[in-house]
């Protein structure tokens, strides 16, 4: 595979120097743009989309075309897996995702298998395989996966929700049960990201949508101590591929996250940079965090407040620059341009 | 108006010496009870039964009725004051609250007025003097405001939202409009607690339900500073009278938050009681702060759950026992007793 040209992401996770402060963004392939919301609509559904490694691989890139961004991340979803597993996903119109069959008993989660990634998730795969190629070492490619904690979630609810109740009924009732549901997941997340990175991902980040929704003592329980063990064994097959470990709402937790022998934490926008880098000192590199509604205010807004974000983070390596969630689907895309263009500009005297 | 004869409440939010750790539950006045289903079917609507004070009160003392409670705290809903602003407030099943005038220009913030509670809102101030004449002094009566930026946030998006697309758009692209609108919420607030406390309520409690959706700049600029504002001028007219601010979501801000000149901070569950003591020290009391999931559990690991904050806290004053967000719809009440014996059994030890 060919050579890295802009290497900026890699280094930066690795909090090794760089010439500007690497950006990309969540969901950077997205609703937002019109070029995304074309093929979308050509693909009729959005599993069909990710399940295309064509169409897959061409909305990945498509933002890259537009701005000059510093990464391009896999266009999939974190619920591969549980739908590799035979669940039956499927996604309404302003709903989100659902599930046919979701996971309340004993035996049903008995009965998941862990799914082989070259078989039943190879749609993830052949796209990995065809973005690196048409990426031809542009920039790095992110895979990623969701934590166990949080597919398990909407595997047990049945799709999105407010009150988390099932699964908390489940987790407080018989967490013995909840256990062996979050290790099938951490094995599986473990494989389905162990091939993504021999398909040819360069850089692993695991979404922990709602880790944030939990006590200190259940977040390390049940979603934690499982990103742990992902992290872990990726670390002793891929030592090099940097991993950053994301849970919204977790700033309480950035300690112990970065205690978890991941590379990088990804920040909500709540809490401020600074603040986190003080409390996580050397150890890990920093992902964010700006306000995504920032994109919804004018120009001269985004610039002050990317300025105040770098300033924040001050001198050094180890910053990323990214939103603190992914971006909403009605934002100008010329402004999502003026937030590189901002970062790029201004970010260059803290590299000095 | 007659002597409480049960003043836990009021003594931990002062932080002086009880023999049990005091406990009430947000929404404890709320559809999970069958009578107030009962209730809530007569009233019609739910407007309806925040505006007749008979019915306030009974519902109020509804699960004083039936449980132990340290306090009871007034029925109604932080949106009293918009909607006494003409911006009309309804109900839809399922969606929750809607406003029908919402407010996005200038002219729509010069316009508004500030409603006086004994005209416009009376029928709050009603509902307070027959609850604090029915309670007879058997519980202290807590009164209610939400805080100014959470009810901007309904009053911008003309109800719930998920993005605060429309609330941010206007606090980044003209913040001197959104601050004239949370110095106009902050004044009518003040004078609507003000009004509460006239007519009987003994403690006051700020409802930020919204404001751990902002960055800690925003936080401190746009939710914070006004929570303040109201505390300063209500602790002008009525010292003695305790209050309480809850953001949610808000706590990495409890250090200003306890700097505010507040009594208490209520705290949701993500904060482990023990490091919140640690932090904000002696300064102020603390209410919370059990996952409200936990009770959909069974009744052995809701005690487990009550042991273990109440061991968190550990001993001494200024402990008040509640969730970390309202009792959800559909708890069993049987568990909401458990919770209720369970806090009562196991705190005595604390406070020898």
């Amino acid at each position: 595979m060919s050579e890295l040209k802009n290497d900026r992401l890699i280094r930066a996770l690795l909090r090794q120097k760089v010439d500007q402060t690497p950006i990309w963004v969540m969901r950077q392939a997205g609703r937002y743009l019109p070029e995304y919301r074309q093929i979308r609509e050509k693909a009729g559904s959005f599993m069909n989309l990710c399940q295309s490694p064509e169409l897959a691989c061409e909305v990945t890139l498509q933002p890259l075309e537009r701005y000059p961004l510093d990464a391009a991340i896999l266009f999939s979803d974190i619920l591969t897996i549980p739908d590799a597993m035979g669940l039956g996903l499927y996604f309404t119109e302003g709903e989100g995702p659902k599930f046919k069959n979701p996971i309340r008993t004993e035996k049903d989660i008995d009965a998941l298998a862990i799914p082989d990634p070259e078989v039943e998730l190879r749609y993830v795969m052949d796209a990995v395989r065809l973005i690196r190629s048409e990426l031809a070492g542009r920039v790095p490619l992110i895979g990623f996966a969701g934590s166990p904690w949080t597919i398990a979630t909407y595997m047990v609810e049945g799709g999105g929700t407010k009150f988390f109740a099932n699964t908390k009924t489940l987790m407080f009732d018989r967490p013995e049960l909840m256990h062996r549901l979050l290790d099938k997941l951490a094995i599986a997340t473990t494989e389905y990201l162990k091939a993504q990175i021999a398909a040819g991902a360069q850089a692993i980040m695991l979404f922990d949508t709602w880790g944030g929704m939990l006590t200190r003592r259940d977040y390390h329980e049940f979603s934690l101590a499982y990103m742990k063990k992902i992290v872990g064994q990726l670390k002793s097959v891929a030592p090099n591929v940097p991993i950053t470990l994301f849970t919204k709402g977790g700033a309480l937790w950035l300690e112990s996250m970065a205690d978890s022998g991941c590379d990088a934490l990804g920040l909500d926008w709540t809490i401020n940079i600074a603040d986190a880098r003080k409390r996580v000192g050397n150890s890990v590199a920093l992902q964010g965090n700006m306000d995504p509604c920032v994109l919804y205010a004018n120009p001269n807004r985004i610039e002050e407040e990317v300025k105040l974000i770098l300033a924040d983070y001050g001198k050094g390596c180890g910053h990323i620059f990214n939103l603190g969630h992914g971006i909403h689907p009605t934002i100008d895309p010329d402004h999502m341009g003026h937030l590189i263009e901002s970062v790029q500009t201004h970010s260059r005297q803290y590299h000095q």
